[in-house]
């Protein structure tokens, strides 16, 4: 299965935590797939998180997510700054997609923003959190900081928009597609060609 | 417990047709509160659906829905007209909330617009549901036309702004909100006092 996740966005912090473990006692592989909402959201006409645009909606996003937290057993403090930039991040998880470090750091990123309102938008936190996990953060950020990488994350996001994402977190089990945090469950199970209507609508 | 819903709403579709067996075998009762989207999408400068507005996001609602649908053995066709004004139907439900027909009325709406696309925004097929639940169509559709009826829904959205409701379907739970037919088991399950914050975020 397929994880679309922008570090920024709220809901894809409890499903990253989550969704390898879930998966993993399914037999089923995660492949991880950073992209960027702001493109997105741009196309919408929204300059800001729709969070941040549409107040009610933010409040209870806010609130809900606490509670999934608690739920979930996941430490959670609503960021001093939202939405953070996850550029670096998304780069670096975009060009070591296949690392076998690259599920830690990306649920590592999330701690670090979501439950410790550290500034994951800047390099010397993504440093910090590269070189914990016994990485050299010079070189992967360097090497995150190449024409190549941000042509393969500007790439990522067009694909993410061809597919029809338009939130995160995102669920691919091949074409079927799976928004949210709350869809995990479904697309663990899902078996291709279900849900074709319903037969019994002739009333 | 209190479930807002809007005739026009897609999620409030399933939602409405489950929310009374769940919440009886837990012991609880429903309160029905119908009322409008219309105003609060408008005041966020909304003049249509947000399915309506945002293609992507549109799209995958309804694949969304009917897989729902088919998960809790609910029939369901893609309205040919979306969305239908939940108008008169608001009208009736709300100056009859505590008729004991009423959720019999509520869920016959929601399947003669999602499952058999008939137009309910027509006085007309509203007026053959409530015919078909034993009642006279005629007294109470001139009932929900009285310009207290008209008050009383304008008065029940007034409420839901007040209270935050910026979508539907919605369960209150005391003061704790719940956004989405997704959440209703948590808000069957939710203790006043629950989800504090994360104790452990010292680090």
């Amino acid at each position: 299965m397929e994880f679309w996740f922008e570090f920024a966005s709220t809901y894809s912090y409890p499903a990253a935590m989550r969704i390898e473990a879930l998966a993993e006692r399914r037999g089923l592989t995660v492949t991880w797939k950073a992209f960027l909402l702001g493109p997105i959201f741009a196309a919408q006409g929204w300059g800001d998180s729709p969070f941040n645009i549409y107040p009610a909606k933010g409040r209870y996003m806010w609130r809900d997510l606490e509670r999934i937290c608690a739920r979930d057993g996941l430490c959670f403090h609503q960021p001093s700054v939202f939405p953070r930039s996850g550029l670096v991040a998304a780069r670096i998880a975009c060009v070591n997609a296949t690392a076998p470090w690259l599920p830690d750091f990306v649920r590592a990123v999330y701690v670090t923003n979501f439950a410790e309102d550290q500034a994951t938008d800047d390099p010397g936190v993504i440093a910090r959190i590269l070189d914990g996990l016994g990485l050299s953060s010079h070189d992967v950020l360097a090497d995150a900081a190449r024409d190549e990488a941000k042509a393969a994350l500007r790439q990522r996001t067009d694909e993410a928009i061809a597919r029809g994402i338009f939130g995160a977190p995102t669920v691919f089990v091949g074409d079927e597609m799976f928004w949210g945090n709350d869809r995990l469950e479904d697309a663990l199970v899902w078996k291709i060609g279900t849900a074709s209507g319903c037969p019994a609508a002739s009333a």
